[in-house]
């Protein structure tokens, strides 16, 4: 099946904001074996969208598009699809019943616009929007399948995985592509790259890709076969040879964040912890706290921003402050352990630097950072020299916490 | 002149990558008042790529090709152009010195494939590539012009800038398209919408999109005119009317960021800030410390998540906990005014909500959220009802804590 996803929305034309969508649904798609051979992007312009549809229509067996089903007047997606295709649009009573439980939920009254959104095509299967207040749209029609998505990825992403991705596998022939990602802490991509060339360039089926991101590396692993268990036949022995060589840097062997890995082994463990930050502000607990079920380990936080703050809420000695400074291991070590004391967690975390762009010396510059972790067997700290600007510095601090705090857990 | 994008890559196609180059193209473009039209992404095949470019040959005056310039042998884009316009590709002695010049200085032996990058197309101008070794190609046939230029922003970017933005400009009539972005709070898209419908749909020139972001919505202004003195004529009068009928929910008129809009009101104002947060985790936090130069104005942050931690640390009355509930108003106003107290700030912020998925009940539900403000003239608290997932719970409830500042220091 080939297929080819349409974006709509002159925001993207105008390069003003990044096309999320189209890479989340071509992941997806080539994920369950659907070659995605086109992308196509094009403004709010009901011409110019019926234009690419016909174009498309010619090309492709199954087409996706993204955006243009808001309330609005230049929300025009459904009306051109229905137009070309020649089907009528009709109100559908369980859309507008969803849409003004929608609006009663939020306590607010239903604009006159939003049943809009409940003209439905004829023939059309509706997909419930979970998030907001646009349904998504099936179609057949022949042999194509056309579908409709709205254009938040927040109300998008949770209607393709729970309809769409369903939907299509069970029309799909035999074939899976199959991929398994395995996340790297601790080495970078050329380094990695090194360790294991001779994969990389044998590469054929699996094919092995690598990706550099903030902080960290990813490796995707894509197999194609018959079944998913031939599939994973075809991609466990790579993984094998690469936990062989550099398994030490793989902290995710399934695509999960660095936060969720952590965060299910504190739960798992009932290993309670509370967090004391400074340069990160909040973004180390904001990402822990992402985890549902995260309440049952995770106590308090502490920001202290302020040299006040770290004297009076955790009890850093004047003393260190001033001879040692803010950013420095003494008070990390300090932070982390006053803040387990207090809360009387297993664990108490700490994180201390300059997060720039103002604020560093020669001696202490941008992106010097001491992170440290209290236990009830003792304390220690590591010291790292980030790069990148402040929101970089941020993520790479906050991420590299949680690794201590994961390898930690592990040797415990 | 209306132009297109089209960019080469099978990674694109399989969602391993964001298309950044299509963004900061478009984006040039629209400076320059070029129309961007379409978008169109397509893989390392010969056959696609021809069809994409004729289609594309038909309907646009520009068209930009990035990514198939490399020294491989699934580097097609160069040899498919020139095929289709009958072009043939003849060696380019300077730029064969100049990717000979590249391997020295980067000490390395130029491998045979690269020799590939030196063949041109005839009539065509080169564009020197000063960090990478695929040179740009113009080639201007009748009315159309064509670009190509390499994949790796980092290569693409200077050459875009340098060379072919001052190319454009030459070419065109001295229009130019001008945006200005308004941010909202506090109102839905369609509820908007409704208030300037008349300004919607009488819209040419300027133009004006309304997008819905989480918790947020955007209203795009765009004009083209002669000069940008003339663009921001057109402009001006436009937001002055929105201003006056929905003036109320604009947070910025320059596209900033909430945080950044508050961050700055706080520094301006010397007014310092302490923060208490339970369902939010950090995250509001996290955001004002985004904001650099924030450090002389936010104290600390406590992210009091279990209920211990709120009456040890924020000393909520264990009476008001267990006759009211962590999430409710006297919960929250507790925690403002006492953090408020406790860090000596002029303001304390608190929230207090459900983030779900689990933790609701019928007469608290996930996304029932509170959000406390202490001032030395007093405390007040608002009650939010909130949608989504448990991310954008706590999304959309830093927003409006963030808005409950900014309105405050608005009036103070």
């Amino acid at each position: 099946m080939n297929s080819e996803i349409i974006s709509v929305g002159t925001e993207l034309l105008l390069g003003q904001i990044d096309n999320i969508n189209t890479r989340i649904i071509s992941q997806k798609l080539s994920e369950i074996g659907i070659n995605v051979f086109f992308h196509t992007s094009v403004g709010d312009n009901r011409e110019r969208i019926s234009s690419v549809f016909k174009i498309a229509l010619e090309r492709s067996d199954l087409i996706i598009f993204t955006g243009g089903l808001g309330p609005t007047l230049d929300d025009l997606t459904k009306e051109t699809v229905a137009e070309v295709l020649r089907l009528e649009l009709n109100y559908d009573e369980d859309t507008l019943n969803r849409i003004r439980a929608f609006f009663k939920k939020m306590q607010r009254e239903m604009p006159e616009n939003n049943k809009k959104q409940a003209l439905v095509p004829e023939g059309a299967i509706t997909i419930p929007n979970e998030n907001g207040t646009a349904p998504g749209i099936i179609l057949q029609t022949g042999e194509k399948i056309i579908i409709l998505l709205p254009g938040p990825p927040n109300e998008m992403e949770p209607m393709l995985n729970k309809f769409v991705i369903p939907f299509l596998r069970k029309r799909l022939s035999n074939e899976v592509i199959k991929s398994r990602v395995l996340r790297f802490i601790g080495i970078g991509e050329s380094s990695l790259e090194q360790k294991i060339l001779d994969i990389l360039k044998k590469q054929t089926n699996p094919t092995v890709a690598p990706l550099a991101k903030q902080g960290e590396v990813t490796l995707r692993i894509t197999a194609k076969a018959k079944s998913e268990k031939d599939a994973n036949e075809l991609i466990e022995p790579i993984i094998q040879t690469i936990k062989e060589r550099v398994g030490e840097y793989i902290y995710s062997y399934d695509n999960d964040p660095m936060e969720a890995v952590v965060g299910r082994m504190l739960i798992e463990r009932r290993c309670t912890i509370s967090i004391a930050e400074s340069c990160t502000g909040g973004y180390l607990s904001h990402l822990l706290t992402n985890i549902p079920g995260i309440s049952a380990v995770f106590d308090r936080g502490i920001i202290s921003y302020s040299n006040k703050s770290k004297t009076e809420i955790l009890n850093v000695p004047a003393e260190i402050l001033k001879q040692k400074g803010a950013v420095s291991q003494e008070t990390a070590i300090s932070m982390a352990s006053w803040i387990r004391k207090l809360s009387g967690t297993d664990l108490g975390v700490a994180i201390t630097g300059i997060a720039g762009p103002d604020g560093g010396t020669p001696l202490k510059p941008v992106g010097l950072v001491f992170i440290a972790l209290s236990t009830d067997s003792g304390d220690l700290c590591e010291k790292y020299l980030f790069n990148g600007n402040r929101e970089a510095i941020k993520r790479r601090s906050a991420l590299a916490a949680l690794d201590l705090i994961r390898r930690y857990l592990k040797i415990r």
